[in-house]
């Protein structure tokens, strides 16, 4: 008997099994999930009513409220397809990305409402308008009058096609439309359940921005057992620490630059034990020791929008458990496994062969899975590229290590070539994140006459503290060789972040290359 | 991107991520994943090379060896259907199963070839014997003398297709052939994986016989995680006890039956933790809390051949695990939940009506799910009338409490109907057992002249107690209405049983039915 992969199944079961339990927690409103159901079928049918049909394109623009979340279970249940758009664009990429993605209607938070809404209409696109109860009428009143009856579970839903488009996060500036599939996304929703341990009783806040690969699949995983979810539109240490102290936090999933935030000496503070998966940049050593003194447990998992997105996580065995923090996080900060439900996961050479297990050897992840995407929207060369030999290439170039651990030592392009020789920038970056003084780091290449190509750091300090650069740099060449030291430092407030809190550093590069033509090697 | 779902890729990832880790422990025996991998591709090289096609049929009739757990991961991945055979069956039965499923190839322990080499032979079916150094020549040579290359993974599997073909275990009287997918027993190992918490340092006891609905699952599952294999080929509460002690059991599964044979003072031992997933029939309440003061956690499962098995969970919230055991016993020794994995599980009227949510009323549980087999091997009959509606019918009639939970009252046959009345025999015998001198319980129909039916409890005592039936029929009026009291009370040393541990109450029924026809309700 077949019965359709889909997240939806997982917002089903809370809606039969846990109807009395809490469903949302948002600033003072609480949603049990009988009537988080009743609001899901409520949309669904406006959603119908309004004339979307199977297979229509419907975006959401939104910070992490209640009514965004919805959209992630109420517009596929009426058998359309999401379009998460970033909540950090401006107008003119909102007007690329309504038109490229075929977008129907648009479903948008009042506070966003000022960069979209005329795009919207120049494309004779409809926008219904979310947020708190006087701004959010037009959305409200369409719920209200719409029929609360439920909807059955789409037994006849073609698990293969896409529940969602999600534009790609924007570390490279030509943005594609990454089309998961309802299978994609369950799959995914069972990696998550599997390796963050949530139940019934579980109380997870919602850092992550939910337009970035759904939330990590975190938009439907937690309502699989009828965990609580608490919704944060806006992302700070003092919000999150606000949140977890009210609420009784005990999951969480964050960009490495919010754990950065959260350990920042100003704002952290001890908490009750609180998971927190975090992925989108390798997380460094260092963090990871600070997060763990204040109470957090790290798992650092790893994948990307074309795979929904998690495919690793960095396991440790029971022994590997009992290790002192700072050996524990050196193996924390990797990569590590492919997760049991991933499928395979390998590094591999320009030949498709797989790298020796030593530790070193650069290569390219690759990966063979249900979590691959179905495709780029409109895109079937980029797609024909991505999927060349039958296996998904990530772009990510890592090693493997002795124990078969995963390690990105980087973006395929973010490697610096000086004189020959592969510089890691990630590598380079974990050096200068162990001095005391520095919060945040970034290393890119800058053209130099000699080498091609040196690294250029640039840093933010922590509240407080100054390091000059010949400090830096000293401190670089007691951990590295001589050629990976970087030959510049920059000092930056805060550095440049995609929405999804992962550094620009093609911003950064830029600056440096102006006027040259950098090639991607 | 598609990647066939089955649980040959939990024993492909063991291998390539946990090499070293312990696969198996059998006696003085142990197999690395590394040993395991190796004769895993050198059985399905044997195969192969002896002439076994994709879509073949091969049979196993062994108890918990590694041979025959050896047999559920190579059999598939020669591309070979498996059938696994109950090891208590006759020489006729043996012929009737090896004909009906068109078996190919036997791989046959030792110990049990005498029952049958020769309907083998007479159906041409050729015979690896397996066993130990001496006796195992015939399997281990082929496996020594066949190459050990690894074979690729099977990317071009279809899903869809049958793994197993499982004959019905025999609480009737005609076993069909239950056809389990590949994603069956994908889908099913996941609930394994998210219910039992395994890990790769789990010791997972084999205790259920693996010809059980592939151990329900654990035959596959455990080694997704890298976890080891405690093979058990003698069930007796001294040889649990013992592989306990040396080996570090941490999981394991078992019938109730077996639980009781573990908890009889005679000998109970205490434990370090250990789950205990248990299925097959309801434990009782009793039963529970004393594996729980013994250091036995036990986690209810449900399910039928026919569903892959698991499909629902007795999963307690926080607080109710906060209760004292004999309170939690009572919701533990409930059938509880669909699990996340399983799709939909209903309990619904004769008109497929969900019954009402008050403890009481009852309707037969039915399944919506990728749980549910492809069908019955060349029975489209009973396939049809099984499926009818668009749901699985499991012939087990349940009532659903106010909370959600789903009990089982009893197995459609086995409701007792007196004067009009249904008497659920399993609420009878869970009185029963809270009778200190009482080991086992089943109660069954019996013919009377005035109310068509009266049950009949057949009891077995632990070792040096006594009890009168006029002291049981009092201890029974306390807590149940007069009409549901046992009429006649009959003592065994032991109940007759299945291989997997149910007792056959049509066994114990037919002895009351002698020249008399029941129809069945």
């Amino acid at each position: 008997m077949k019965r359709p992969l889909t997240p939806l199944d997982f917002v089903r079961r809370a809606i039969k099994l846990y109807p009395e339990r809490t469903a949302i927690l948002h600033g003072e409103l609480r949603y049990s999930y009988r009537q988080w159901g009743e609001r899901l079928w409520r949309l669904a049918h406006a959603l119908r009513g309004a004339g979307i049909r199977p297979g229509d394109h419907v975006a959401v623009l939104s910070p992490n409220t209640h009514q965004g979340l919805l959209s992630y279970s109420a517009v596929p249940w009426a058998g359309a397809v999401l379009v998460p758009l970033n909540t950090r664009l401006t107008a003119p990429e909102y007007a690329f990305q309504l038109e490229f993605a075929d977008v129907k209607l648009l479903l948008c938070d009042a506070s966003l409402l000022g960069r979209a809404q005329e795009v919207a209409a120049a494309l004779g696109i409809e926008v219904w308008v979310m947020g708190d109860e006087v701004a959010g009428q037009d959305f409200e009143t369409r719920l209200r009058e719409a029929a609360g009856d439920p909807l059955p579970f789409p037994l006849d839903l073609d698990e293969d096609s896409p529940i969602t488009i999600n534009f790609t996060s924007g570390t490279t500036s030509s943005p594609k439309g990454v089309m998961l599939t309802h299978r994609n996304a369950y799959m995914d929703g069972v990696g998550v359940l599997l390796y963050m341990n949530v139940t019934q009783d579980s109380v997870y806040l919602h850092t992550l921005p939910n337009f970035h690969v759904n939330g990590w699949g975190g938009v439907w995983a937690m309502q699989g057992v009828g965990a609580a979810n608490v919704m944060l539109p806006v992302v700070r240490a003092d919000t999150i620490y606000g949140a977890v102290e009210r609420h009784g936090v005990t999951h969480m999933c964050a960009a490495p630059t919010v754990l950065s935030m959260l350990t920042d000496p100003a704002s952290a503070r001890s908490v009750p034990p609180i998971l927190v998966a975090t992925a989108g940049s390798p997380p460094h050593a260092r963090i990871i020791t600070d997060m763990d003194r204040l109470g957090f447990t790290v798992l650092q998992v790893y994948g990307l929008s074309e795979t929904s997105p998690l495919i690793t996580v960095a396991e440790l065995s029971a022994e590997q458990e009992a290790l002192p923090i700072a050996e524990r996080a050196v193996l924390i900060a990797r990569q590590g496994f492919e997760m049991v439900n991933a499928g395979e996961v390998e590094v591999m050479d320009t030949d498709m062969r797989p790298v020796p297990h030593d530790g070193s050897t650069l290569g390219e992840i690759m990966v063979q899975s249900n979590h691959v995407m179905l495709g780029y929207y409109k895109n079937p060369q980029a797609t024909a590229e991505a999927f060349a030999g039958g296996w998904f290439h990530t772009g990510d170039m890592g090693c493997v290590h002795p124990d078969g651990r995963i390690e990105i030592r980087d973006r395929n392009k973010d490697v610096i070539i000086s004189g020959g020789e592969n510089i890691s920038s990630v590598e380079v970056e974990g050096v200068l994140y162990r001095h005391p003084a520095v919060r945040e780091a970034v290393v890119v290449a800058m053209p130099h006459d000699t080498w091609g190509e040196v690294g250029c750091a640039f840093v933010a300090l922590h509240a407080g503290h100054e390091v000059t650069s010949e400090e830096l740099t000293a401190f670089a060449r007691e951990h590295l060789a001589g050629f990976k030291v970087p030959k510049r430092f920059e000092y930056l407030e805060d550095l440049p972040k995609t929405a999804s809190g992962k550094f620009q550093k093609f911003v950064l590069r830029d600056t440096l290359w102006e006027g040259q033509a950098r090639g991607v090697n």
